[in-house]
C-alpha cells in the first residue's frame, strides 16, 4: 500500500479512529469509499498485556465493525463470544476484569505470535484483518508501543485499568503518553498524511483516542499543515457523549462543560471542516467563528444505515466523491 | 516439598507416568495415598509450542485426570470443553490440528505466562494443579526443555507432528530427546528418587513416556540403585497396546512382537517388580526369570474402582501401606 504507485494516485481518506464511536463511522467510510479509497488508522495507546498477550482494544473493535463480527449490544468483542477459557484462567488465579472472551482471545493469542516472530503492528493487523474478510486497510497509530497512563484522583494507572477495570470512575487529571517520543507513525499512516484528499476525526474521545494519534511525532504538525480538509465529527451531543468518559473528561481534565464547542476548541487550528448535531445547531455561529466550516446534521449512529449516511454527509462536505 | 524434613519421613511412592494410561494409574494411587506419599513424575518430552503456548500434554492429562477435570471419553483434554477460539485461530491461518479447547487454552495461557514471569516449570505445575485441586504433587521430569524427536519412515519430526498430527502412522526408526544431556531432574524428582519407598513404572509407552524420564542425566541409576522395591506395570496387555502406538513400536523400532515380556526385557535390571494382566499368564515364567517378582492380576483400567484396585494391588505388592 505504500508503494511508489501510491504517489501519482488521488489519495482517498484518511480516518483517524479509537474505540466505539470510532468504529462505527469507519464501517459507515467503509460502506461508501472503495479500499483503496480509505484508511482507518487506530489509536493503540490503549493496548494492554494480558496474560503475556497482546490486546490491541480499539485495532480489534475497528476490525470486528467492519468484518461484521463485533458484538451488536455493546460495539466491542466477538459477537456471540462465549467465556470458557476466561473460566478458567480465573480459577488458575489470573485476573479476569478485562473480560476477553474465547474468539477474542483467538485473536490475541494469533496476533502475540506473530509479533514474537519479528512482524511489526502494522503487517499483523493488515493480515489478521483480511483474513477476517476486512478489505479497507486497518492501520495501528504506530509499530512501536505506546502506553496512555492516566493521572487520576486515586493515582496513576494504565488506561484499561482506568477504563474497564475501575469504569472510568476516578477523575481523570492529567494524560501521558509512554514512548510517544520514540514512536513514528505507522509507515502507512505516515503515506497517508502526505497522500490523503481529505481527513476525518471520527467521533472518538478526543484526549483518550485521538490525542494519543497526535502525540506522535510528527502526525499532528503534518496532518496540520496537509492543505487538505480536515473535518472533526463530534462526538459530544447535547453535553453528553454517547459511550465512555469523554464529558467528564472535559470538565475534570478541560475544566470546560462538555459540548460541541468544546470539542470544537480543542481541535482549533488543526482542522478545517465540523460535523455537529442538530441538538447542538445553537453554538454553530461560535464553531464558525472558530475558522471551521460546519454542518449540523444527525449524528447519532444508532443502525448501519445512520452510519452510512454520516459518513456519506461527511464525504461530501469535503468534496470527497461517494 | 524439598525441604530438610523431608529426609526424615519415609518417602512415600514414587510414581512415572506419562498421558492417558499413566494418569489412569497415577488417579488410582492418588486416591489410596495420602498426598504427603504420593509424587508423580511425568513426562514433558512431548512439550510443545503451539501459537506461542507451552503445552504439557502429559503433564495436562495426569492434573485434569487427578482433579477430575479429564474428558472422560478420550482421557485428555477438559471434559465438555468448547472449541471456540481454535476456530477462530483457524480463520486467522494458524494451524489447528492439536485441537485445543478453549478451557485447556487458558491452562496454556496461564502457565506460558508464569514461565515467562521466571518460574520454573515445576513451580507452575505445582501451582496450577494445586489451583484444580490436586492435592498430590504433580512434578514434571526436569525443569528444562526437553523434546522427543521422532526418527520415522517419513523423516524426523517432533513428538506431536508424529502423534497427534501424523495419528502416530509414521513408522518410529529412532528416537531422540534433544535438549537431555543439558537437563537435570526437577528438584522434587531427584529428592523423590532419594527418598522414596517404592517406585511405580504406570503403564505408559516405554519409549515415548518413560525412557524420556530415564534419559535424564542421573535418574535411570538413581532408580535402579535406589533400594527400594520398583515395580513396572505393562502397558501391553494381551500383545496390545490400550491407546497409542506401543504395540506398534516394538515392532519397529525394537524388532520384536509386543508383550507383557517384551515390556519386561525393556527394563530388565531397572526393576524389580513387574505386574502383568491375567491375559498374559503364559509368560509369567519367562518374565520372572528374568528375575522380577510377578503379579498377575486385572490390569485393564476402565472405570475408577480399576483404577483404584490396581493401584492397592501394586502398593500391597512392594509393601505400601495403603
Amino acid at each position: 500500500m505504500a508503494d511508489s504507485s501510491q504517489d501519482t494516485k488521488p489519495g482517498g481518506v484518511l480516518a483517524l479512529a479509537g474505540g466505539v464511536g470510532g468504529a462505527k463511522l469507519a464501517l459507515g467510510l467503509s460502506r461508501v469509499l472503495a479500499p483503496e479509497d480509505l484508511t482507518v488508522v487506530v489509536n493503540t495507546g490503549d493496548d494492554e498485556i494480558f496474560y503475556g498477550l497482546h490486546v490491541s482494544p480499539d485495532i480489534d473493535t475497528v476490525t470486528y465493525s467492519l468484518a461484521g463480527l463485533a458484538n451488536p449490544e455493546t460495539g466491542w468483542g466477538f459477537a456471540g463470544d462465549t467465556f470458557n477459557a476466561l473460566e478458567t484462567l480465573g480459577t488458575l488465579g489470573a485476573d479476569t476484569w478485562f473480560g476477553l472472551g474465547d474468539h477474542d482471545l483467538a485473536l490475541h493469542i494469533r496476533r502475540s505470535d506473530m509479533l514474537r516472530s519479528g512482524m511489526t503492528l502494522s503487517e499483523v493487523t493488515l493480515e489478521l484483518s483480511n483474513r477476517m474478510g476486512v478489505r479497507h486497510p486497518i492501520v495501528p497509530m504506530s509499530d512501536q508501543r505506546v502506553s496512555t497512563v492516566i493521572e487520576s484522583s486515586d493515582g496513576e494507572m494504565p488506561f484499561q485499568e482506568y477504563f474497564v477495570h475501575r469504569r472510568s470512575e476516578p477523575d481523570v487529571l492529567g494524560l501521558r503518553f509512554d514512548g510517544v517520543k520514540l514512536a513514528k507513525p505507522a509507515p502507512v499512516f505516515a503515506a497517508s498524511i502526505q497522500n490523503a484528499s481529505a481527513i476525518v476525526f471520527c467521533p472518538s474521545n478526543p484526549f483518550l483516542s485521538v490525542d494519543p494519534i497526535l502525540a506522535i511525532p510528527g502526525t499532528k504538525v503534518g496532518i496540520a499543515d496537509s492543505g487538505v480538509p480536515r473535518v472533526i465529527v463530534s462526538p459530544i451531543i447535547g453535553g453528553q457523549a454517547i459511550k465512555g468518559p469523554a464529558a467528564r473528561i472535559f470538565e475534570t481534565f478541560a475544566n470546560k462543560p462538555p459540548s460541541a464547542l468544546a470539542v470544537a476548541q480543542h481541535y482549533a487550528g488543526l482542522a478545517t471542516h465540523f460535523v455537529m448535531d442538530t441538538v447542538d445547531e445553537a453554538s454553530r455561529s461560535e464553531v464558525e467563528a472558530l475558522g471551521y466550516t460546519v454542518l449540523v446534521t444527525e449524528t447519532l449512529m444508532t443502525s448501519e444505515e445512520h452510519k452510512i449516511a454520516l459518513a456519506k454527509a461527511v464525504c461530501e462536505m469535503v468534496g470527497v466523491p461517494v
